[in-house]
């Protein structure tokens, strides 16, 4: 295979990326200065290098524990809990958040074949066992059928293991079905601003 | 800046890659197997290095001359002449197509100060004068403005410099305004097939 049909065929498996968006990008770069296209392909290499999952709360990170467990600014008696790190960047976009992270790395998908042993959950009670000043764990999965029953999961595995932590979830200002991801800022400040208790729950109720 | 900034900055100077489409490719790339990120790194990095211009007819190759000048099974008699190395790609798709090519690197346009100068003629005069096998000259430059102005001025150009050679465009079965590039492989290969000649022209007619 020809050095552009390999770029083509590498392009075309990103998401979202078709074979003719491939071969315009393909294009577009052998027209490109040779440094530019060197600084892309070295920022591809640099992403598996440098970055890698923080040992603490599972966001991606170069420092190890990451930039956001280490600063003392932040409220340390909160915990957000996501699905996966680029709900972290997206959350770190709204600038209304000011606590700590816990990345799930996936959402509960039997369909998929994913269940509760994928989730990076026992980190997460392991954390509130330790250090015990955590006093609310938001739950901030997304907004779809896999996010809820994921939330859902994971309020009831807290409340058994940690029945002295408030457990509160994003205000429903998502749109539902959406992804978080996606959101954008203002929307997600709001659902911050306004999340509430999971009905029902014990703890000392949602602070703030 | 952190490699994930890098990366989502380098991608978003991508054509049709805005700043969200740059994260979720980069977020994209963190959930996927190292072996798979260093693909892409390397085929991007094998672009510039094993991909340069054709000596002969300027089209982007690994051998050189390329695999369709040294192809004894194409027409060395005919000889199509397009803007950019990508025209070559979509007209191969096609299939419709048997004889050489001709690269001229780009198109007039005085808004952007394109002139002829800037255009590789002078390397397809001396084709036409050095075999003096060719015996038809097809310009397949774009159907927008700056292509028609480039079309005139290559069949000017060939008329003068070598008056026994037919000159012929591609049938306006193409869109007019879009781009080649973006036409499928049927539309191209109509458009081959019902070219005409330059009116008024000379030389020996359009062959087939």
């Amino acid at each position: 295979m020809s050095a552009i049909e390999e770029l083509v065929a590498e392009f075309a498996k990103l998401p979202g990326i078709g074979r003719k968006t491939a071969q315009r990008l393909t294009y577009f770069l052998l027209k490109q200065p040779r440094e530019e296209v060197g600084r892309l392909s070295q920022a591809v290499a640099a992403l598996t290098e440098r970055v890698h999952a923080c040992s603490r709360c599972g966001d991606l990170t170069e420092a190890d524990p990451c930039a956001i467990c280490t600063d003392p600014r932040r409220d340390a008696g909160l915990v957000c809990v996501v699905e996966e790190a680029s709900d972290v960047a997206a959350i770190e976009r709204s600038g209304e958040y000011r606590g700590l992270y816990h990345v799930l790395g996936g959402r509960l998908s039997p369909l998929d074949g994913v269940g509760p042993d994928a989730l990076n959950l026992p980190a997460l009670l392991a954390r509130l066992a330790d250090g015990a000043a955590v006093r609310e764990v938001i739950v901030a999965t997304n907004p779809s059928v896999e996010g809820e029953a994921t939330a859902h999961y994971v309020e009831r595995a807290l409340r058994q293991a940690a029945p002295g932590v408030a457990v509160s979830r994003l205000a429903r200002g998502l749109p539902v079905g959406g992804e978080l991801e996606y959101a954008d800022g203002e929307t997600i400040a709001q659902a911050f601003t306004a999340r509430r208790a999971f009905p029902g729950g014990g703890g000392d109720g949602v602070t703030e």
